[in-house]
């Protein structure tokens, strides 16, 4: 017994996956003796259980009734009674925080006989008759599924009627005719009665909750953040304090610190007289909290000693609901709170200040995300603009886009490449899809708490909010502001750090991070005045100096010219990972790779090699002197076929032309002829890599030699080289062995050249999955291995990211076979097994095999905990990635081994 | 210490690895008390040692000196001495017979002294010069490198000065003279002496020996044969016996039964006054044993007694060299015969009758390679015909083909996809990749043992020898015979059962196992008179059953027409593991498959689904109706997308063309937009399979419903349909899960119809590694498995068929990487143990997990081996693999677990 349901004063905040993060919470500060209202929690596995049968479980019903005799007991009132009736909210709450995502319902157990009872222990008709037409409307949308502009409408016609504008201009006997109103409504759109009895009402809106779970939208957002889709909601049973009791009542939202900047100091928007609804939806504007201890100071009081003592529970920021009922504080919810990335890294400074937490446990509470959004550009503050107006910056970033209305446009409009700006009034769940799709969003409502605001912070999109200035049109698809109207489609320009709007584009700066990441602490502090912007810049040098005293894990870039490697090494890199060399084979070299692929007599091949050796040589001889000291990987050419050949459809069609005018050339004739016999159904899978190494004569060698000789006039040159040859799409040992007998060959011959002794490692590509399954054969040969993750996964799946990455993965995304592409985050459970055997497997066979990753997966936070926990030797990503990559390779080590499988 | 070094009394048969097959064999007929001149063996230890450091181990001369010294020791004469000399051959003797692979030197001990003394010996100074010469001959062309030609040119030479034709018309004086010029001709070719130290020759002609084992047409062979390169090959050192010591000597090769039809009763070639090579080159024609009879009963009489001895002991087919020296026999090797295929079958139940082996072993006895052999069709005996000559039925089928008359040209044409008939005077080893290329073999000279014989008879090629009325003319390149002229290019055919050789093509009927296994025993058995044909067909049929009584896998077939069906039915398929439904949308159906993809509309999309469902029901309704009572697993469609449109580049060209002209076509715009848009780069890594069907709205739900019908269908129609739906290229289990539920839905539906309960099992095809990988999950879903192991191997390799197969191929095989193709059969190290993961965690999911493979490995005999070894249900194959399959399946459960892993 007992599993479906839990008094608040049963849990603690360590039972979030039964009782959700809210529940948690609640009961969390119940413990702690904060002032609660009374309540139960509806576990997760109820939730579980009722997505397995799709019906509320028997056990279910008894367990709520107990419950509710319990509170009822403590309380000494009754639900929907006729004199002081108990109420009750009926809100979601999973073990992650989903945002405006699923449904809440207020007032339950109000009905026609009730809500005369409230009127008489409240002293306050008008109140009663207000909640009884939250109830039903807010019942009628959620658990009813009505259209929430009925009842919009008809509170519309309601106030046109009295000839008043605001909600609190209608008298008790107005909101009694609505009420009346409203369940017509909902009598006329359902065919049945608004439902009286109470028990009634609370049962149909837990089962309400429990569906959210399962709406479309909730599936969207979980793959968006991945949540699994199995975890389930619990549903919090909450007896009911008012907000909205008159002027000595509110409600608001506080935060132990400023969420956006760091800032230390509470923050947060308080609205007098309302319901907590009005203050997350942004619907009205707020106070502040300095506002709050002028209209309450003993209740501000005894708020400011709350949020301290959470913040020192709970060590971190923290993020209350609470509820001010006739001057009475009650705390309705608390999480540790949602944050921008600057003022992740500097409140976990802070906190270390504080001594509160460790500077392991700094580096464990920012991310590599983070850091990332730290490095976007910000707008020049010398550039021309043209500001339209200012409002409340609510997620950093600089973003420029041409302003959508609506978020289907924003989608359509985002899958043609296109940057765009959401522009609404203000946000809800429904317009998800666009926020995803935008670059910024702009809203004319909400504060720094609406859904505007938190579920951009939580995406990293930029967002400024609350532009009242702001006039939206519908009809025409623009908005005014200070005399400029701006047309869908026309650019504009959002500062999610000042909250300031431009019309047009706007140019854009280096990060202060950035500066600090590429020139160093003092370059980067010099360059600013503002001491906020200085604070951060040392918290993130603080945390990153932290990581890499921490971290287990290498972290190399890939880099493909002398320049990249000099970047890459700047931002921290320890070597080069991946140096392709397909690069040095474009431009006017191209022409005489087609020559070797395409000759057919050794000699025209053996010129054409002989004409890029030199080039070649010279590329290594600059990339070796600015990795002088550090390992540098080189892979040899890779590439499909048909990337040095002319497309052979566009030939075909010039010589049918040709052909058609009676102006044919010759030499495209027999061009076509050679492209035509190298053609490939499917260059993926053709020749290329090793394979192409193995067959054209000649090429891996003329690699291999300007490799050589490189290294070798480094060394003369007074140099540290450490160039490692790399062979690509190793199937087989054999396949190795060929290529290293014939390198070890050149190394002799080059060395003798230049006096010296050569002995590059010689290693591979482990990218196919033949390669990873015989990894311990390839061991008896390569010296060192790396994952070649993109193409691993690529043959792993059996999909290529060319053909699918389009219409196919939004259409998995939909159906939820992918959460996530595998081609940004590594796919544990397939390619991740493959990662895994080989690297035990090549271990067994070469204990001081050297093991890396060089796919774009090198630079993804969540790949990295992966690769950290299988134990690579490390991680290469593109130079741009390098800090984040020794951010998550830091927080790697912190939180131990990572063995989560999706 | 003796490692390297074994007399033949000290080994047995059991010591292949060691002593390779000719030394083990020798040592085993030692241990019989048979005749065998004494002598050592030099172990494949050795060799290998050789191989690793490219010298002759020190030990290795001291165990040769020692053994040497106990050869002496035993027979009283020292090697090369003055008087009675002792001479030596020096033999290859791999592990597995390389027929004229590797190197052999006769009469090594003979110099300018023991010449002399082997005169005084032999009383015959003539024999004496002569063995003197073939040593010189066959050291220099064999361990000094030179030309053949030099010495044969110089032979003839001696000859025409003479004014005779026949080798043993040149006196001894003439033969010391040759002597000088052959001693001559080493001096000028090498600069060397002739080596007239005794030790000295058997020094360097062990080491040319060993080196033969290295030789490319040694490596070509064993990769045909796949023979692994690191065995090594022992040498056998053996005292000489002469057959060619006057006509009382001389000497052959022997089989206890006919290896070309499996006729009991010995069978052989005998070469009066001839020493070994003579026979084995088939350069002069020879006598049968019978004749031998004749000429020396005694020594026939020990021949029969020995063969028979060695035949009991062996309990098989034995193929034996002998000598007679002086009308003493010698047995200088013996081994298990190669044989035909007819041969092998017949062998193998006469053995069972004979109460030598169990049926079993018959079992193991023969295998599907032969089987294929037998089904091969014949030359229509009614068909018009043209016959050119007969000449020795070699190795049986009936090949039609251009003449060519080498192996080069054979090599060049049958790659442009000719179907070649070899047309040599004989065969040598430098004719392997002719005879390879080619789908017959004529010669003009040599026996049935001929090196072209023996050869073709091991790779199953048709051949005819010895066609002595050929006049085959290089300069022109053609051939005469009786009154024609054959150019090269001309078509001819040649019957191998026969040794009939045919001008033109010549119509083919099918063999009589084709018939048995169509048609049943008594229909094959009264088509024909031919009591051996007979016989052949009965032993097949024994065989066969007792490999359906014995094996543990069930065979089913793929087949995707109720034609197919019923073919495959008849053969012996257990079920269909396979029926593709591509097939179904061709023809006039591909438009309508064409409308489905590129709708954009769904109205017209369902329209085309529509117009298909009622074709795709009648196709099914007809295959359930053949394979009522059996298994059929249909698989939906699984081509890449673009096989349902036109082609990208064709029609890029006709509406560039048409753009050209001013006719354009806006249909073919269009279309061409519509092919542009969905055009992939790698469509085999692209929309196909799964992807498609669940990105292609109705595509998938049309076939499940077409299916599902049928099968109601025929179960109203009181049919005992067993339809199952198999699902191409799934990765994820989540795939999986949407089609199912999809299918269950239609299930429901279509059931609900006809007023039936519809349960089919929806599995999937395991292709890709990730489903692989991701076994466990996916069985959660999954009723079956089937591996489609061609997509299976190209994806864990990373090549298509496609685009690898050609050059590629050759080049791989050519450097070792691959000794066969990986889509021929399987590998087991990369590919099967993705298939060992499969099949262990799939059932650890669900222990009743049917499993199956469907690729073309299905039906390979070595695959079969692995398959059963792992374990699986079934092997799917086309149908004219069905009786393969049943026989290898057989000869694996009788083999037990192959975990061979190449």
């Amino acid at each position: 017994m007992a599993t479906y349901v839990k008094d608040f004063s049963e849990g603690d905040r360590d039972q979030k996956d039964l009782l959700g993060g809210k529940g948690a919470n609640l009961a969390e500060m119940t413990r702690l003796g904060l002032p609660v209202p009374p309540g139960f929690t509806i576990t997760t596995e109820a939730c579980r259980a009722f997505m397995r049968t799709g019906e509320v479980p028997a056990e279910l019903r008894v367990e709520v009734t107990m419950a509710l005799r319990r509170l009822e007991d403590a309380l000494g009132r009754q639900l929907g009674d006729f004199h002081e009736p108990l109420l009750v909210s009926v809100r979601s709450g999973a073990k992650f925080s989903m945002p405006g995502m699923m449904e809440t319902v207020l007032n339950v157990g109000l009905n026609d006989a009730s809500v005369q009872g409230l009127a008489q222990f409240s002293g306050d008709e008008r109140f009663a008759w207000d909640s009884y037409r939250r109830l039903i409307q807010m019942f009628g949308r959620t658990v009813l599924g009505l259209e929430g502009e009925l009842f919009a409408d008809a509170l519309d016609k309601a106030k046109a009627g009295r000839g008043v504008t605001s909600d609190v201009e209608l008298t008790a006997d107005d909101l009694r005719v609505l009420v009346d109103t409203f369940k017509e409504i909902v009598r006329t759109e359902t065919g049945k009665e608004f439902p009286q009895h109470p028990r009634e009402q609370l049962d149909l809106a837990i089962v309400a909750v429990l569906q959210s779970w399962g709406t479309e939208r909730a599936r969207l957002y979980r793959r968006k953040e991945r949540i699994p889709d199995d975890l389930g909601t619990a549903v919090n049973v909450c007896s009911m304090v008012f907000g909205n009791l008159g002027p000595t009542s509110g409600t608001g939202v506080a935060f132990t610190r400023n969420p956006s900047t760091g800032e230390t100091g509470d923050y947060g928007d308080y609205l007098v007289n309302a319901q907590g609804e009005d203050v997350v939806a942004g619907i009205r504007n707020t106070l502040s909290l300095a506002d709050l201890e002028e209209v309450d100071p003993v209740a501000y009081g005894e708020l400011r000693q709350a949020m301290r003592r959470l913040e020192t529970h709970y060590r971190d920021l923290c993020d209350i609901e609470f509820t001010i009922e006739r001057g009475k504080l009650w705390m309705l919810q608390t999480r540790v709170g949602k944050r921008t990335a600057p003022a992740a890294f500097r409140i976990a400074c802070q906190l270390v200040d504080e001594h509160l937490i460790t500077m392991d446990e700094a580096l464990s509470r920012v991310n590599g995300a983070q850091l990332s959004q730290l490095l976007f550009p910000q707008f020049d503050a010398d550039g021309e603009r043209t500001l339209l107006t200012k409002a409340m910056a609510a997620s950093p970033g600089a973003a420029v886009g041409m302003a959508v209305f609506d978020s289907v446009t924003a989608q359509e409009w985002a899958e043609e490449g296109k940057d765009v700006i959401l522009v609404r009034r203000e946000t809800n769940p429904d317009d998800l899809g666009g926020m995803i799709a935008a670059v910024g969003i702009l809203t004319a409502r909400g504060g720094k708490t609406s859904h505007a605001a938190v579920v951009a912070r939580g995406m990293g999109r930029t967002a400024v909010v609350g532009a009242e200035a702001l006039d939206i049109d519908m009809v025409t698809r623009s908005f005014t502001v200070t005399g400029h109207k701006v047309h869908e489609g026309d650019v504009i320009a959002i500062d999610g750090s000042t909250g300031d709007v431009f019309l047009g584009s706007v140019p854009v700066m280096p990060s202060p991070v950035s500066t600090y990441l590429e020139e160093g602490l003092d370059v980067a502090l010099a360059s600013t005045d503002d001491e906020e912007t200085r604070d951060l810049v040392m918290a993130v040098d603080r945390i990153l100096r932290h990581a890499d005293a921490t971290r287990r894990l290498h972290v190399h870039a890939n880099a493909d010219t002398a320049e990249d490697a000099a970047r890459a090494r700047r931002l921290g890199a320890e070597g080069i990972g991946l140096c392709r060399t397909e690069h040095m084979f474009l431009g006017e070299r191209r022409v005489l790779v087609e020559r070797v692929v395409l000759a057919t007599q050794d000699a025209t091949r053996q010129e054409a090699l002989d004409a890029l050796l030199p080039l070649q040589r010279e590329d290594f001889v600059d990339l070796l002197r600015e990795m002088d000291g550090l390992p540098t990987t080189i892979r040899l050419l890779d590439p499909p076929l048909h990337e040095f050949l002319p497309d052979f459809t566009e030939l075909s069609v010039k010589v049918a032309l040709a052909e058609a005018s009676g102006n044919v050339d010759e030499a495209d004739v027999q061009l076509l002829a050679a492209v035509t016999r190298m053609h490939e159904a499917n260059p993926m899978l053709g020749l290329r890599g090793v394979r192409l190494g193995l067959v054209v004569p000649g090429l891996f060698a003329l690699q291999i030699r300007a490799i050589c000789e490189a290294v070798a006039i480094r060394r003369v040159a007074g140099g540290d080289p450490h160039a490692e040859i790399m062979v690509p799409l190793v199937g087989s040992v054999q396949e190795l062995r060929i290529i290293r007998e014939e390198a070890l060959g050149i190394m002799a011959e080059v060395g003798a050249e230049h006096g010296i002794t050569l002995d590059l490692p010689v290693g591979v590509m482990i990218e196919l999955p033949r390669a990873a399954l015989t990894a311990d054969r390839i061991a008896e040969e390569a010296q060192f291995f790396s994952f070649g993750t993109n193409d691993l996964t690529q043959t792993t799946w059996g999909f290529s990211r060319d053909d699918v990455e389009g219409a196919f993965f939004a259409q998995y995304t939909a159906n939820g076979v992918l959460s996530v592409s595998p081609f940004e985050t590594i796919d544990a459970k397939g390619v991740g097994r493959l990662v895994r055997i080989a690297v035990e497997e090549g271990r067994a066979t070469r204990p001081d095999l050297t093991i890396g990753v060089c796919g774009e997966h090198g630079g993804d936070p969540e790949s990295i905990r992966f690769f950290d926990s299988v134990g690579l030797d490390y991680v290469s990503c593109s130079p741009f990635r390098v800090p984040v990559a020794r951010l998550e390779a830091g927080r790697a080590s912190v939180a131990g081994p990572d063995t989560d499988a999706r």
